[in-house]
């Protein structure tokens, strides 16, 4: 490979994609997604591009009406003239491997402001995972100049968790009338909190979803101090989206306030750190086995003539001293 | 340390596990669930006393009445004179860290019998993993001597669907109305499940869900070639749960007939090899990196000092060295 060339051409991949240009971006986040070749020279290069936008994670369950409040927040950031990136992320479809067309036409057919740039992202295969590859993809929207970006999740299992870990700022939506699940995923909701949403606050139940939520910030204090706020919306017809966004930047005068912002920052890079090792320690010792020979050691675990225990430290002990 | 006295101390564990004594399985759980001293030594001990079990594994969203069916066939193997074990994995409480007590009271109220074994277990942190935990667990159970292990989880996310590989056989569990819910998952589920049982089957719109399923499958033929039947249960009365044992056995002899049992081991464990060796990779790497450098690392990194991609390839490339 003509190394002198290719960095020219990523060079100027950069410099177009810093212009604004969203037909670079795209390339750039395909590039990523797909782990193309010279995507990781492609991060390295512009990782000292990003850092200055603002990531909002917001999650709740499918049909709590997160896209549409997206759209809402989306088009009230745009009023202000600011730039938006929004990742829709559905860990729910495990084996649809691509974006969701269905989603993807239905917000594009929304947007033809090219202010906002929306990507839809399904599960990938194991390695990179999910909460990887939307952390670099976020890296590449940030490095791209957009101001804030909209990372948009669906539940809150560890996927989503790991995911809402990367944002600045995280959102909860819920709504009256889900019953059990509230229940079910109350602990970790309360964790990964920064603001609530009630949406479809005039429909039954809203008050009592409030008391909840009160109720359990009654009983436990946060680290940071913060007392979520509770932002009630109706994302149907845009009700609360300004509430919504005064919300948001009222936590981020706290974080600035408090000097919590870097504090976050580094707790997560500490976690992501350790994530990419593994990785990247994982390619290694793949390049040293042989598709073949894998399948044959998985058949002798299969067949019990080996323990995978033992086999697997065999493997690890010579794998760096080739 | 006395290694032979260490030594002697593990056989005699394994020799009381394997007799059946409740206690001592417990314990080799909590073991390994904890990661605790010798739990690595215990594992690959008991790996090749297990491989006997049948293994299934039953999903399904929050309320579906995942409990009430397992507690129906336990019973049911029970009568035919087979031991079970029960692992209960509750994904949804990523920050709860412990077992479901309340879960684990309300199933051991209805047994007394030992002849089954029941474990709730939620999300541990992310080195090891749920899906890796629970892999270990199963091993555990099996090498115990259970003859039938029914493993429990909620959804249908990323983590159920690394947990529910694991399992000889996947059953999915749908409730008539669950809307949306339903509508978001199909995909993920079309792919994992060799059953499908439809709970609460006297509830209004069982017979449009079941429809449904019907369409989804005439659009796409599996590979291994096996139609999954859809079984009707009302759990709360028991109904259906003999059709059920009886949809798992006909599955059972396909993948016996077809020779599919070993073909779909060695694939699993082909996925878990990689998984292990990325574990045992990272702590490799982990262990020459100190928490005061890894913080030190992640401050820069947070500052934007430094790329993380790069410096990441960095420790990898010498982690190997030393």
């Amino acid at each position: 490979m003509n190394t002198a060339a290719s960095n020219h051409d990523l060079q100027s991949s950069i410099a177009s994609l810093r212009s604004g240009d969203v037909r670079s971006l795209a390339r750039a986040i395909s590039a990523v997604e797909n782990r193309s070749p010279g995507w990781s020279n492609l991060l390295k290069a512009l990782f000292p591009h990003s850092g200055r936008a603002r990531v909002i994670g917001l999650t709740g369950s499918p049909g709590a009406g997160k896209s549409t409040l997206v759209d809402h927040l989306a088009r009230f950031y745009r009023k202000e003239k600011r730039t938006v990136g929004i990742i829709a992320v559905d860990p729910t479809s495990p084996y649809t491997g691509g974006a969701i067309l269905g989603d993807r036409i239905r917000m594009q057919e929304h947007f033809s402001d090219p202010g906002i740039y929306i990507r839809s992202m399904a599960t990938r295969g194991s390695l990179g995972g999910l909460a990887r590859t939307t952390a670099d993809v976020t890296t590449v929207l940030d490095a791209s100049g957009r101001d804030v970006i909209l990372i948009e999740t669906v539940g809150v299992g560890q996927d989503e968790v790991d995911i809402v870990r990367l944002a600045d700022i995280t959102v909860v939506i819920l709504v009256p009338g889900m019953g059990d699940d509230v229940q079910t995923i109350k602990a970790g909701i309360m964790e990964i909190a920064d603001i609530f949403v009630i949406n479809k606050s005039d429909h039954d139940g809203a008050e009592r979803v409030e008391r909840e939520i009160r109720g359990l910030q009654s009983l436990a204090v946060r680290h940071d101090g913060w007392t979520p706020p509770i932002v009630n919306t109706v994302a149907s017809q845009g009700t609360g989206v300004e509430d919504l966004a005064a919300a948001i930047a009222g936590y981020e005068a706290y974080l600035q306030k408090e000097n919590l912002a870097l504090k976050k920052s580094v707790e997560n890079w500490r976690e992501r750190l350790v994530e990419m090792l593994r990785d990247v320690m994982l390619e290694k010792v793949r390049a040293q086995i042989s598709d073949e020979r894998l399948e044959q050691l998985a058949g002798e675990v299969a067949g019990h003539k080996r323990d995978p225990y033992t086999l697997v430290e065999e493997i690890a002990a010579t794998a760096g001293s080739t």
